[in-house]
């Protein structure tokens, strides 16, 4: 694996090497998107952040990247851009949660 | 928001102009990790892939974005470069699933 | 554990024989829930209903099982009666699903 | 209505009324499941338990119900009986969970 490659083509690199592009359908990489998500909260479970973040970040670090991991292929299969999505997701968000009415309250916009 | 920015800076731009850092405790990063990809995950609800890729495209990226923004906000957190820790994972998943046992396969490692 | 006690006084001998209703704040059973649903939902990543329910039927059962020793231990730590709460949402359900609207349907009420 | 039905006889009834059960194949019973525990958990999103529960006990009530109900239109499609499969999982967790080695302790079986 090549140093200069980015980490969506190193993603895809990897399904690819498998043959594993068959059984990637958007609906269960939806579905492995979750899973990796609650692999990274069990790490919580029963704890609060301090202790986990301080004795087990080797693990959030690999449950986080497997959540990324799968977001990149289902984003790979649909065309999209990572960065892209996030930018007009982001816009959204602004409107959502004007600074004037969301700034220091953990409400959600429904709420506020 | 200017278009040079990175994706993690525009993340961290929105959640700063909010006061937000003060309720990022990890716990509730991967809380909210964990519901945008039930969000995500919803919009295939009782459908197959082909008919929420057609009549959802804008919503599933919406709420993959959503995954992506809450996991930038916990590798910010916790000071991970995104590319790394994908490169690190992707490594030791090879290890898990070389490709001579796994290719083709749908099989979790624990049962190839 | 004697064969004429309810699900919901074995759920709580169980806990308390560990002394464990001191971890079971309501947030961390309502995660806990989420990840026993997640556990229960990786049986089928990748695969169909059929072929797991053919290979592991056994599994199912003990996830299915977690989720609701979880749900029952929530609902017993806000002192829910599980029928009475069940009725209930059922009511609620029939008003946002009129039969007439939704037979035969797979659509959120939302888009009915 | 009538009161004198059991809460798995209401579930198939409100199912069959609507003739749903074609829809309802055990892979997307799952996936329900894990979502309906995910609006469960996002209740207490950004909050901590005490909040949620004074403000917000007639959502947990509904959310909880889903989960509920959901797992039992599960169990009735395997041919599951509830209070048995609570049973037989509380004798393996106790096997998991010697009382002597977990009592007073949030740690999982695999650290005890």
């Amino acid at each position: 694996m090549k140093e200069n490659k980015s980490s969506m083509q190193k993603v895809n690199q990897f399904r690819d090497d498998r043959d594993w592009r068959q059984f990637h359908k958007e609906k269960d990489l939806a579905i492995s998107i979750s899973l990796e998500a609650s692999e990274l909260l069990e790490l919580f479970q029963w704890k609060n952040s301090e202790e986990v973040v301080s004795n087990k970040l080797e693990r959030i670090k690999e449950e986080l990247a497997d959540v990324l991991i799968y977001s990149y292929m289902l984003a790979d299969n649909l065309d999209l851009d990572i960065d892209e999505i996030i930018a007009e997701k982001l816009v959204k968000n602004e409107a959502k949660y004007p600074v004037n009415k969301s700034k220091g309250k953990n409400e959600k916009y429904t709420e506020l």
